[in-house]
């Protein structure tokens, strides 16, 4: 689905992060909805700091992207950006109403179970891998990470999908797994891995992605420490610190 | 809502856990909502350890409570679980599309924005408070919860809800931010004091948290400290380590 200036539905993106976070901040799991939907987009970039002015905190108070906007309604939050896409296609859930909770429970368990501590990792390895309290920290993030990743592969087992065929449950967590791409930490579950390598194989994620690193058409800001941290971002994990 | 043993429904929740966690874990806020929507509903009452045998590992890959049972559909996590009796009644989302996307958009902020650094902050004030690098990590956290505070404080303004009436996003951003009532945290933010006193007032709110702490009638495993991490927790936080 290319993107349409014209389309009815526009969301923000940044027009540059640094390296370790292209191909990770969330606008990516919006397109790749969007794509399974076979719905069109625009997209708004924002460049460094836009994202905290005015006009962005009006669309999102938090000061983060994605956004999405369609007609009178604006939407922040990528997790529920995706499920109201779900909502209108026949992409993402299934049809029945326990098939469409089982699917919402996925999303759910990627966002608030299975990421946050990656998300630690991500902390600890990049934004504050200076910090003294990192490293030491380390083995005990990797311990978490570990557990849900083995009882997130022995509920999997070798299906191809979490519950049946394809839905946003799956679409999430492929986008929080990947995350861990760079690093060991899928190495003892192979399963996983062939899982991320299903999600990220769909068409539509290909061109997503395509589509989200296409957009990083700008400059560096002068010093970008600052709002580093302020993207709804899944940083890739560029190596091990241990 | 009187809890009713031959309801259609059945949660799961803890028949003992250490005081800290009492009001706080997260069968409450699966008990509230079905308070608000008028369901009666019976609970699985699990002694320590029970979480994690195969019995309710079946119920729940990750071993966490609360769960929710109807019928043959079996659910986890308490979003998905809130949003699903969410959709099942009047009482917690808007009758509209757009209102309804905007409450799940509040649900994924409420766990996916201001939780995480509150999460944090319980970790190493609680879980990890003997660790060496929980101490140093206080600030940063802190400074992260006080932004998300301040972003949030702005965005409520003088209103009673985060969009209208009452929905689903306000349930558990309350829920939420209730963490930090035993914390100095909220003291610079009035308006969301009185945003959880006026959550914390609704008559099924205090049905639901009467119940929840009633069922803590078991008694604490020989050593608890294993499992402890393992609730789908979110501890009240007893006064500031710093």
């Amino acid at each position: 689905m290319p993107i349409d200036p014209d389309a009815a539905i526009r969301i923000t993106a940044f027009d540059w992060v640094p390296d370790f976070a292209r191909g990770q901040v969330r606008d990516l799991r919006v397109r790749w909805a969007l794509e399974e939907a076979g719905r069109p987009y625009a997209v708004r970039y924002l460049s460094q700091g836009a994202h905290k002015a005015a006009p962005h905190r009006a669309r999102q108070p938090f000061g983060q992207v994605p956004t999405y906007e369609e007609g009178d309604l604006t939407l922040f939050e990528s997790g529920a950006i995706v499920l109201h896409i779900a909502g209108t296609c026949d992409a993402l859930l299934p049809p029945d109403l326990a098939g469409r909770a089982r699917a919402v429970e996925w999303v759910f368990a990627a966002l608030n179970t299975v990421e946050p501590p990656i998300m630690d990792h991500a902390v600890a390895t990049l934004f504050e891998a200076d910090q003294p309290w990192s490293r030491p920290r380390l083995p005990a993030i990797e311990a978490r990470i570990d557990e849900r990743l083995g009882e997130l592969a022995a509920r999997l087992g070798g299906d191809d999908w979490l519950d049946g065929d394809f839905t946003a449950g799956d679409l999430l967590m492929v986008a929080v797994l990947r995350i861990l791409s760079d690093t060991a930490l899928l190495g003892p579950y192979p399963h996983l891995q062939a899982y991320v390598a299903r999600g990220e194989a769909r068409p539509a994620f290909r061109r997503a992605l395509a589509d989200h690193l296409a957009g990083f058409t700008g400059a560096p800001p002068a010093g970008f420490a600052e709002w580093e941290s302020e993207l709804e971002v899944e940083p890739a994990l560029q190596g091990e610190l241990r």
